[in-house]
């Protein structure tokens, strides 16, 4: 392979690497005074990556690259890709997008004091409008989501992804109702007070258990959990602790757990080039899901982990049985809020988001008419009154970013991993008699080397299809969803 | 002043904070399987530094300057002399030196695993070649050791420092001796155990009443204190907490928070410019020795502390009345190691380092005959026996990193604090007594006012010599000592 185009994407890795790091110390450690010097260097940053990506040199490089294996001409794929959406984004609209997300995110914080949706209105009409423009300039057959899509989720298109979700839609809305005419389980933890530094022991317990190596990676909190690190060797999780809430570091810490076993995972022979990455937003939530949901809220895992979860909070949990407590961290409840959704409602929330999304991208939704249609939406999937935008609306983040066609990933992450769940239990007899042994991993070492280390060779579809024998599906989703709710609340 | 010119000045001092970033979370929170991707990201990082400092587009803004106040002057005068100095030196020699530095740092590593100075020695004499030749590549007048002493210590010279340092060690050895003759104090902590938790807090404490703003800088451990972080709203501070030896944390503390106060105390309106750093690192050291010796181990200071450190360490400091903690925070003990020296016998230690590696870089000295000589000189300087070399020659990193001309500036150091502080003390009526009552903020008020906040518009003696009234002198730095220690030891 062409040396220096092998040393241009060190450096691009490298320098989206010290990106990592100063994004997470935004988040993690940065003095508070430091914040406009901080977007001041990251800002510098990502100039000089996008510099050096557009470099004309580099194009020369990527026509003379001589890739001599498999591994070769895929990172020279990638960063082919990578580059030539770059170059297609006049330097101007980049610019006027940047001053429109900025505006717009201003807006938006004020909007949501005001609980005025009207405040941000003109701003997301702007973002469309840029989006559109961007979308045009990236080229689509005619689908302009399918070019936003492309950002988050390379080679989904809406053909592909609408049917799915409509049909999850469908499938979805009367579960919910099954549950819904069900007693709920009792609330366990009202009154009562965790420590936080015992919560966070156990979190880094949990940690450990699932394989996390902490010698190549570290948890420290922060006011939302993410993943972010600088390479495969400096996965960097956070995790937020509650006292009264002991449930969100706990499946935080999984959830981020999950992402950061992924990032651990890539094959160390891929660092510092373009397959040590997901190929996919989606995938990478699939990792995430399934140690959270799938994994940390089943029966097998909390046989073994909640003997020594109430050996940590003695006091709070005397007297509870097991069942109670897995009752508990499966709840299943209509609300109003996404991120506090439980597996079971979680998707119906995105597929409202996609639905409009879409049609603002098209155009046959206008921002004049979005409050009242994720008002309507809201009845419709989950028979609820919008009391206020901020539980409505303006309740994410993503739109005043200008983030359009994020929002299915986090879907494309549940339904994958449950399609990849199914594998597993194909692929290894006695799976969950090992995590009811405390034994993690099986799952981890099978997640490894069927996903993790593959990293960016091949798109996200494609890589599950491999695994699974079937591509994007609802099917196994709903199956897994039936079977586990379907006892839980004796349906 | 050029457009062109400003944003690349702001590029480049943003790519150094990044990499302060970097340099600081590698000695703080990097895990450790990271260490190998980090350097390979801070190599990047150099390169592009390098690569956007030379570039020849840079060279005709800057004689395009079109500077339009006294500080843009100044800020195109320190471009100029950053670029030029990137300039002369041959990228082969560059590879060539880190490459030498990269075997000599292993080299000294197994040396002191193995207490060998042979291991070590072949090392020492490449990086000096590699040295002398670099310092020819930057040019001097005759005197290669001022090319290097640059680096450090811009405008200094061989002709103005040697005079300076001699007169010091004519007057420092019998001083010492006149001490040594004296009973020494008794040891205070043998057998004591400090929580290191409260240490903590105490060093906290002591920042605030410094009047480091923790909003604008934050305080961490790591093995070795430093100062670090990306610009003067982001300063990062770190510390070491031993159970064992209490007063460890605090005085490292307090002299990295008068490090920390420079870096926070630059002009506001020089951020991201050329003029927010120190003009030298001698200066530097003066502030972390002035607040660290001169008001941190002083009687005033001490009388309004003491009774809060006892409150800290009650059971630890009964009985032990102020006049012995006082003795013992200013142990003179003739040792054979710089890091541990007291501030009496710290530059004879220096001037042991001074006088070895001028010879050195004169050609006058080899590496085959350093160990000799260094012995003989602790003999003659410490009146000490090397009973090995990690007590002797191998101690330091610093020429293991190819660093010579580093060290007098800690000599520097000193010697500007205690002219400083004279001046401060001719300015401030009744310091002492402010002092005394916990009010530190008319020392930090008079260091910004004219020292912090001039920036890099002057050279380091230019400075002082503009506060004070004189240069570089060794007579306000024996005056201050001779008064302190002879109060405390009766000579």
């Amino acid at each position: 392979m062409n040396e220096n185009l092998f040393a241009r994407m060190q450096e691009l890795r490298d320098l989206s690497g010290v990106i990592g790091l100063a994004s997470w110390d935004q988040e993690t450690y940065l003095p508070k005074k430091a914040e406009a010097g901080r977007a001041a260097q990251l800002g510098t940053m990502q100039a000089l990556h996008h510099e050096r990506l557009v470099d004309p040199r580099l194009g020369d490089w990527l026509a003379d690259a001589k890739p001599a294996t498999p591994d070769e001409v895929a990172m020279v794929r990638v960063l082919t890709q990578e580059r030539s959406r770059a170059l297609k984004v006049p330097a101007a609209l980049v610019k006027a997008l940047a001053e429109a997300q900025s505006r717009a995110l201003s807006a938006w914080r004020e909007a949501r004091d005001e609980k005025d949706f009207k405040r941000f209105q003109p701003h997301v009409q702007k973002l469309l409008e840029l989006r559109r423009e961007m979308a045009d300039a990236w080229g689509h057959d005619g689908e302009r989501y399918d070019a936003l899509l492309e950002n988050y989720e390379p080679g989904m298109r809406v053909k592909r992804l609408s049917p799915v979700l409509s049909d999850l839609r469908t499938k979805l809305v009367p579960l919910v109702q099954a549950i819904d005419a069900r007693p709920p389980p009792r609330r366990l933890f009202e009154g009562k007070t965790f420590d936080t530094g015992q919560q966070w022991q156990f979190t880094m317990h949990l940690l450990e258990a699932m394989g996390f190596d902490l010698e190549a990676g570290r948890q420290d909190r922060s006011t939302h959990p993410f993943t972010g690190g600088t390479g495969l060797y400096d996965v960097r999780l956070t995790t937020r602790v509650f006292p009264h809430l002991p449930l969100s570091s706990v499946f935080s810490t999984i959830h981020e757990g999950g992402h950061g076993l992924y990032e651990q995972g890539f094959a160390p022979e891929h660092e510092r080039t373009t397959l040590a990455q997901a190929p996919s937003m989606g995938l990478h939530e699939s990792q995430s899901r399934l140690w959270e949901n799938i994994v940390g809220r089943s029966q097998p895992f909390w046989s073994y982990f909640y003997s020594r979860y109430q050996g940590t909070f003695p006091d709070q949990l005397e007297g509870v049985p097991l069942a109670d407590f897995l009752r508990e961290v499966n709840r299943v409840e209509r609300s109003l809020i996404r991120v506090e959704a439980d597996e079971v409602t979680y998707n119906l929330h995105i597929v409202l988001r996609y639905e409009l999304e879409l049609e603002l991208i098209r155009g046959n939704l206008q921002a004049a008419d979005l409050e009242a249609a994720w008002n309507q939406k809201t009845k419709d999937l989950l028979q609820l009154e919008v009391p206020n935008v901020n539980q409505g609306v303006l309740q994410d983040i993503h739109w005043a970013f200008g983030e359009f066609g994020y929002f299915p990933t986090y879907a494309l992450g549940n339904l994958y991993a449950a399609s990849l769940w199914k594998a597993m239990n194909r692929d290894i007899r006695g799976l969950e008699v090992s995590i009811a042994q405390g034994e993690l991993a099986p799952v981890k070492n099978w997640l490894r080397e069927k996903v993790h280390r593959e990293g960016y060779r091949l798109d996200a579809e494609a890589l599950v299809t491999r695994i699974t024998g079937t591509g994007l599906t609802d099917d196994d989703f709903i199956s897994y969803l039936k079977m586990k709710y379907g006892a839980l609340y004796g349906i």
